[in-house]
């Protein structure tokens, strides 16, 4: 892990050879479950040998945490081009959604819960989780504070119950998507955008000395 | 719990016996995976021999299905009590969603996206995934559309739309839970039911003759 994440923050961008490599090991984790995916595989599915896949990546956990790290890269790159002076945030960040969540394929999702449940009983994967989801609540709340001072969301927005409720419809999201294969991502996309809009208006914190509950 | 348990039995045949393997099942997946998990773990934890367990439950397809189905035989029955009679219905709601969501521990996340995880690759487990998603889509419609008609909830209710972000964010708590043993399920519940809240007054269907776009 340590050893990827040098390589990879030295560079901030992975050699062909990995990148292909991640690409092959995202076909194998959605097709075969990480569980059951083997290092022959991921050679296999790479065109190269098992011994040379580990001149690159030394183990599975190894090549999720480049995986993951890739992800966090685009997206932390993504929400750092988010600028009010471009028009409305709320509409960029819907845009910002439709990439990640619908235009994307479905592996993308399954991908993601299988890294999940391993996160759920390993510490190391919970780790490179824990990171992952760090990049995201950075830029959204971001994004978020920079909409209030705009005036674009209200000044008494409860800025940290809003970004709860939007992780938890956009982690839902992905597990509704991986899970359901009839599940239209687009209409699910809308549903969360919609109530994005509605929540704006409405998780607010109480006026100053009423009681909160 | 119990008498859900024994009222279940009754209808469904569960003998205490079969109540006791999944019990273990349900610390032995917790603890190890679904995947990594074997048969001969489950009957360790149980304190009986594999040759015994396997005439109760012939695979871990079996046991997660009857895991699965016991869950939905409980989630159904609360349903069931339900009652404009007793009070606001969204009350109602927050008390079941308390009940489930935050008394029962985490372990019971971690083994809902085990399962979840499997269903993203195996149309078995993504039939029973489904037929429980059923029942409460089924229990929580029926909750919605009564308190719509009693005059709770806004007759423009978009209803489809409530629901689905209703799930997502359900979904997404079960996750964050898993995955983040920070996670503070207490305070993701009441940031979940005040988002309800506000979704329930502002996700309305376009006045008639309007465009929805």
């Amino acid at each position: 892990m340590s050893q990827v994440v040098t390589s990879f923050s030295a560079e901030r961008g992975l050699s062909e050879r990995h990148i292909h490599i991640l690409d092959a090991a995202e076909r194998v984790f959605a097709r075969a479950g990480f569980h059951a995916a083997t290092m022959n595989d991921i050679a296999a599915e790479a065109g190269m040998s098992p011994g040379n896949l580990y001149r690159y990546f030394s183990s599975k956990d190894a090549i999720i945490g480049g995986i993951s790290e890739r992800d966090r890269t685009e997206v932390s790159a993504d929400f750092a081009q988010l600028d009010p002076g471009k028009g409305g945030l709320l509409d960029q960040l819907e845009e910002l959604g439709r990439q990640h969540m619908v235009r994307k394929p479905r592996e993308k999702a399954i991908i993601a819960l299988q890294i999940w449940a391993e996160a759920s009983r390993t510490p190391e994967m919970a780790q490179i989780c824990a990171g992952f989801d760090e990049t995201v609540e950075h830029g959204l709340g971001a994004a978020v504070a920079a909409a209030v001072a705009s005036g674009e969301l209200p000044s008494n927005l409860d800025q940290a119950r809003f970004l709860m409720a939007l992780f938890m419809m956009a982690d839902g999201f992905f597990c509704r998507r991986a899970v359901d294969p009839n599940f239209d991502a687009a209409v699910g996309a809308e549903a969360l955008f919609a109530a994005m809009r509605g929540l704006a208006q409405t998780m607010l914190l109480p006026p100053a000395g009423e009681p909160t509950s």
